[in-house]
């Protein structure tokens, strides 16, 4: 199996060595603790964002050994016990980890993954928990988007140039792919995930033959079942698409292939389009579709659409690949409960002077309710653990920020949003293959009223606290002030 | 040696591979070409970039190698000829490249690369040589951005949580480096660079004892020559800076240490530093330096000294790691000429009617010129391969937007600015170690005026074409309109 994560096991933040180390030191490294991975932002103003990165993580977390080289450069530091380095040469993760499972629709202050385990493993996995949620999370929160804004025509990911790095182009491709886009460039993604790889030339090609009509030609010949041409290296409505106009009627319609395409990198998308789909059309290929790419994103999706733009799929890069709108996922990890040797729980707080960094302490548990005559999800409790929301029953929920706003559920059914994935180090849970993680997706995002899914100033959805979870947070709130 | 690269064959745009393998069959896979690497915009609106990512290149290209998996994977397209996967089977790079080093700074419309191969070969090398090269030159820009604003104060980058993925996290790490960031929290980047990795403590630490008291004084009993205490879990002024002064004076004084410090990330950063300082100096802790983070960037820091912030030094995040301003160095990979037998180059040229994507064609060189008198740098020249600027003689230069405007240079020396790095597919570049590069970075920036570094509306500098050049620009142009 492809592999890179058994490389990036010093990829950390030196601090998160310098706890578990001084946690051993202590005398606290057993202690079992609880962490929970949020976010307090949706990126770009939306109403929700698409959980991935779940995959990666387990990935690292099997994976995660520290080499004789590794221990050299930590013993190298002078800072460390023998003790702990020894410990370290046998690192294995041994504590338990809930997380929402990749496709999943999740709202902030919610946490995606609660990590379950004694203090000294649990701060190890800080760094790599955050750098792959959040980046897989914003990426597939952003494609979404742009999937939407496309209405049902297919979305083709070509960032992989301007991606951050290696890892930002194929696993964004695949959070891309999870969230909804219909193929990517990135090869290295079809071949580990199933990704439809996609791609047919650049203007390279056309400037390397002598001319342009030789170029489609010879294009053609070769790839007769995969002609999409790209028109506008010389003049798009000029040279571009006569040209391809004649070599698909001279070397695809002997074949009897009518299915053909064209794309269009740059100039005016919205003016092209129409005067490239007149030309087809009155040439006879009414089944030449078009193909846009250049800067594209949601909101220039939707004004070519609105305009009456003639693109039949989108080619999207940079703006995709990188998030470029709001290019930061600020999910954080925080310490909201640690637990005894007989498993009492004491709930955690951080309290901060910014009032939207306090925490939500203990272990907890995520429910979404569906109204059950639609289907669509009406709000998410935050429980303690060992709370149970019975469907059956009315069940009344507030706003914890504005506790005389209440409502009585009824009609309703209530699902557990998250799964167990790992139980004392072990693999728990059947990942689901991309495939699924794709349909679930779609079914996810399907749950939500169209209100919660516009782009800008979208309804903003309940995300409340248990009666019992309310008040804990409050005392503690009471305490540390 | 550390190398993911290995992994990493497939990761490359689909269409490099239709066209390799089309130009194969075509009968013009041995055709010589050049592509250059240029970008035409520097992030930010700012007057020049810091070049980054050829050690990365390097790397992938000496270790390019596709697995028998890997040409299985592609047999199962049905595209591709038995000949091409063959030759694919035994891929290896065998041309020339020339590229500026690490460090170096450029401007837009520049040939930061360029590559000189067999087309297939060339074509190829396309995705990933503009994925690490903009990458990390968009990281090094954003880096020496925020070094500078910090005049002189050590700026230490902590972005890997929020990265786009582990790429992005170490190897921007080490961009940052180069460009000036005293050291990183990346622990992996300090293992294979040299980068100094720092870090302390995070919430958790204080959170996870019984109160603040014991943890800061557990932690400095460990680490008493690493004493940074972060201040802000319940209240800085009001329990963070008296519970580190107090155990600064238990635990370090008696030790006879005074180097400590105190980190605060929330809050107004600017208010909290100068009263902290306050009680820092009434408290005789005149040696505790003050560190601050929290969604710092170049902007920030340079209000917060403009405000008179007590700050010793700034640990700047996700604003560094993934350029969040404008987080998109949209490089491209454009063939500008091909070469025949009888080793006669034929420029090419790409019209755009976005007349900014108009490309420069042939193979060149560029020439900075600097003032003898003070060393900064005048202009740039690009010229053709085979011309010599000599500054032995005064020499014309103009702007080719606007040939009117010349100007006689004189007192100048001319340094060509970009190395061979492989020659036949060799390795012919000693290549620098990232000290060497970081030192290099700094006389680099130091040779600029400094009306091309102001953050916005800089000087424009002036990269212009020699009358050679510009003419057979010229000619292409007309013969393609």
């Amino acid at each position: 199996m492809f592999n890179v994560n058994d490389k990036f096991a010093l990829l950390n933040d030196f601090y998160e060595y310098t706890m578990a180390n001084g946690f051993r030191e202590a005398g606290i490294g057993d202690k079992i603790v609880y962490f929970d991975m949020f976010f307090r932002t949706v990126p770009d103003g939306g109403g929700f964002a698409i959980a991935c990165g779940l995959n990666e993580l387990i990935d690292y977390i099997q994976n995660l050994r520290f080499s004789d080289d590794d221990i050299e450069y930590l013993r190298s530091k002078n800072c460390f016990s023998e003790d702990w380095l020894e410990y370290m040469r046998n690192f294995r993760f041994t504590g338990d980890i809930w997380a929402v499972p990749e496709g999943t629709v999740v709202f902030k202050n919610e946490p995606l993954v609660t990590v379950r385990a004694r203090s000294e493993e649990a701060q190890i996995l800080e760094t790599f928990l955050l750098l792959c949620m959040n980046h897989q999370t914003l990426i597939a929160t952003k494609a979404n988007r742009i999937v939407r804004a496309a209405e049902g025509r297919p979305v083709m990911e070509f960032g992989a140039r301007r991606a951050q790095g290696a890892s930002a182009a194929y696993l964004g491709a695949r959070a891309a792919y999870i969230a909804g886009v219909a193929g990517t460039s990135c090869t290295l993604t079809d071949k580990l995930y199933g990704a439809p790889a996609l791609g047919t030339m650049a203007h390279s090609w056309v400037q390397i033959f002598d001319d342009e009509y030789t170029a489609f030609k010879t294009y053609c010949e070769l790839y007769p079942n995969n002609a999409t041409l790209l028109v506008d290296t010389y003049n798009t409505l000029k040279s571009g698409v006569p040209n391809a106009i004649k070599v698909f009627k001279e070397v695809l319609w002997p074949q009897g292939i009518h299915k053909c395409g064209v794309r269009i990198d740059s100039g005016d998308l919205s003016y092209l389009t129409k005067k490239t789909r007149e030309m087809l059309d009155e040439a006879g290929l009414q089944e030449c579709k078009i193909v846009v790419s250049n800067s594209l994103d949601e909101y220039l999706i939707r004004d070519l659409i609105r305009q009456g733009g003639c693109v039949d799929s989108f080619g999207v890069g940079e703006r995709l690949i990188t998030a470029k709108s709001d290019p930061v996922l600020g999910g954080v990890y925080k310490l909201v409960a640690t637990e005894d040797e007989n498993g009492n729980i004491t709930p955690k707080i951080k309290v901060s002077e910014n009032v939207e960094k306090i925490t939500t302490p203990h272990f907890k548990k995520i429910y979404r309710l569906y109204e059950r005559k639609t289907g669509k999800a009406i709000a998410d409790l935050i429980t303690l653990h060992d709370e149970t929301v019975d469907d059956t029953q009315p069940l009344e929920i507030f706003d914890p920020n504005a506790v005389w706003k209440r409502k009585v559920v009824e009609d309703f059914t209530a699902r557990e949003l998250r799964v167990q994935v790992f139980k004392d180090g072990e693999l728990v849970y059947k990942v689901p293959t991309v495939e699924e993680s794709r349909a679930y997706c779609v079914r996810e995002v399907d749950s939500l009223w169209d209100e919660v899914k516009r782009f800008e100033h979208p309804h903003g959805y309940y995300v409340d606290l248990s009666q019992r979870l309310y008040d804990i947070k409050n005392t503690l709130l009471m305490e540390n002030r």
